[in-house]
């Protein structure tokens, strides 16, 4: 992508409403733009790391044997008067009276149309294990929306609701996306620890969030530094086989978010020097909710005993537009934004220092031209500007590789590698740099 | 994708509500599923459909060198009593009140959201031209949705809006998305003919509606032969060149829809031979109207002569989630859809006649193994059903080729290949049945 032919409206100053840093950074590297109270656009360059993470969600969750379909942002009241949660939702349901004066909301989460696609559909548990999700815009009208993106009011989620005959079969399911998560996480760059958590107006008996570690962390957390430091299940992972112990091996250690927390127990399982205490964001929170749902909504299935029985459910959500705050959060320097590959906007960049100068044309058409071939989705500063601009926007926008190209080196046969993750910057001959980039890719 | 881990609810019986056939077919082919009035859950089966439409209008946006971004669903009403259409827009703009009563809405278009975001931004002829897209979810309040996805209440629509210096650069931005829309449906497998259109409530000097014919569409449209048959632009369009010429090559021709249509001229014009009279469907309409917006919004540039300005805009939409409609009213037959290659949910399909024999399940195995290393996206019917309930599915879904292997035929060394688009079905050996599907790869 040319920047002259993009749409990155930077700003030089930091808005004074932005209290967070991923908010001042999304702000001010164009990302987003303010539409309303908690309700944002999402500009070029924000769009594009949104996709990125939305994308890796999507991958995982196919992999995990999810199912993608797409419920509608509009829903009507029936259904929750059916599940019982239309009057105990609250004032964050957005509630909406149509021309017709029939009673819907924007949806703030998804359990009452999915039981309802299930019972339109599904009667045998031959037809079982199902999991179904969708990534879609919601709504939760906030009452104070703040920290841009990671507390807005239309945001985008991911949420997979799982239906099995039992609740052996339920707790299977739940591991599934327990360990789905982890990878999922794992691929952002992210540790994402998973925690035991309270269920809260979803419902039911388990419940985990999954939190990434970040200094300027929302809430307070607890756990085994054994339990951060272990790697995720990879890739790799037979999602048929059981996966219990994938779950146990990590539910063995201590984590609790600050509700949870136990100081007493921590301090008796947790030797010393392996008790991390620090400040986390919720990126994800799985649950699995029995009947609570099917129940009321008299979502049934038949038995292998030939019974009638309410279906077991469980509800996987990620917060995919959050995600992008909370990266932001734990991957920064004081110049900007340091995106890890997997979701940074443009994977390299090719920045001319003399756009106007016939040497550096050449060499940057060329390298970006090669850059394009190899498939790493590069992105060329094209643009008339000073060179200092430029360096500064390719720092505050985090793109993890450059090649930065001036008249000065090149009549010394050699231009600047900059990687943003290391900080290291080198000089070397362009075809140097060009394998330095193509080789990582 | 097996069927057996896919969730593809058919529906043996039409269901009442259903008046045009692609409703019908939608429903019976488990595509959507009604969750409230005009209001669609998409299914998966659908829902793959939707994303390569999705796809398609992107990468041609893309192409023609619009920008994406995205706008939230709701918002603010202050944006709208700025442009002066708060009032105006009458029952069909879906009116909400926060927990603050702030006054929002369930954007019906974009205009001045957009407006907002270039005002914000924009300030010099020299960041112009500019051409920003979304494709989002919008609300429209219909009194009667009818037709299925067709006049849904929430639909997928990409809008883009042209911003530029002038009316000349502003025909300019037209000419460039005119083209671009003609590549657009060509590539869907669909003749999409400009007719010259009212403006409507948009407002503005210049519209064009693109219109599918088909038998069942949903208005009478009058237009040149020749002006059908002429092929689109191509995808190797230099779109900074002087498009003016593909313009008027095409609105030479007279084209009109029923209210613009004057039949005295269309006489006069075009010869008795070539003159079409036919029904017709709308799937893109794009406007150039000047400063209606830029005006009272106050989103000026600095011109080259100096002076502040009110910038030129057009909008341009297409009807992604209505575009599934239209395409099915256009492509089916009596036993189904018939899905155009490049929009079809799964290119090819693998039905197994006798699952669980051993030589069936092995040559499917196969089969399906080597169709997707050639990235031909098969589905594999592999569920324990019926022969003749999966052949009726196979064309209800309108999967353009399927290779089917049943006991019987492999004895014998041979299997059907089934060409849902030309209706033709031949037998041959495996290796040639695989040869033919990825010989059109």
């Amino acid at each position: 992508m040319r920047l002259s032919k993009f749409f990155l409206p930077v700003l030089k100053e930091t808005p004074a409403e932005a209290k967070i840093i991923s908010h001042q950074l999304m702000l001010r590297a164009g990302m987003v733009k303010q539409t309303g109270s908690g309700i944002y656009t999402w500009l070029p360059l924000g769009l594009r790391v949104l996709k990125k993470i939305e994308n890796i969600v999507r991958e995982e969750q196919n992999r995990a044997g999810a199912i993608e379909l797409l419920m509608p942002t509009i829903q009507p009241a029936d259904l929750w008067k059916e599940s019982g949660r239309y009057d105990a939702y609250g004032k964050e349901m957005l509630r909406i009276t149509d021309r017709h004066d029939r009673e819907m909301l924007f949806g703030p989460t998804n359990e009452e149309v999915i039981t309802d696609i299930f019972r339109s559909y599904v009667k045998s548990y031959k037809q079982l294990p199902l999991n179904l999700y969708h990534i879609q815009w919601k709504f939760r009208d906030e009452i104070r929306p703040r920290f841009g993106v990671m507390r807005g009011r239309e945001f985008l989620m991911k949420d997979a609701y799982s239906f099995d005959v039992n609740e052996v079969e339920a707790r299977k399911s739940y591991y599934k996306m327990f360990c789905a998560y982890l990878n999922t996480f794992s691929r952002m760059g992210l540790k994402a620890v998973p925690m035991r958590a309270d269920t809260g107006p979803i419902g039911g008996d388990l419940s985990h969030e999954f939190i990434i570690l970040a200094e300027t962390g929302e809430s307070e957390v607890f756990c085994d530094a054994e339990l951060v430091n272990m790697p995720p299940p990879g890739l790799d992972l037979d999602f048929d086989s059981d996966l219990l112990g994938e779950f146990e091996k990590r539910t063995q250690y201590y984590a609790a978010t600050e509700e949870m927390h136990d100081q007493t127990k921590f301090e008796s399982e947790v030797p010393e020097e392996r008790r991390v205490s620090a400040r986390g964001i919720e990126v994800g929170h799985i649950f699995n909710f029995g009947t609570k749902y099917s129940e009321p909504m008299k979502a049934k299935v038949m038995t292998p005993e030939g019974k009638e029985a309410p279906v077991h459910m469980g509800s996987y959500g990620v917060g995919v537009s959050r995600l992008l705050g909370a990266i932001i959060e734990a991957c920064h320097d004081d110049k900007g934004v340091i995106w890890p590959e997997e979701v940074a906007p443009f994977k390299s960049a090719v920045v001319n220092l003399r756009q106007g100068d016939e040497a550096c044309d050449k060499a940057c058409e060329d390298v970006y031209a090669k850059l394009r071939a190899t498939g790493l989705d590069p992105m060329y500063d094209d643009r008339d500007d000073r060179p200092g601009a430029k360096l500064s926007t390719l720092e505050l926008i985090g793109i993890p590789k450059a090649i930065v190209i001036g008249p000065r080196g090149l009549k010394n046969g050699v231009v600047e590698v900059k990687d943003r993750i290391s900080g290291v910057t080198e000089e070397m001959s362009l075809d140097a740099a060009l394998n330095k980039l193509t080789a990582s890719a």
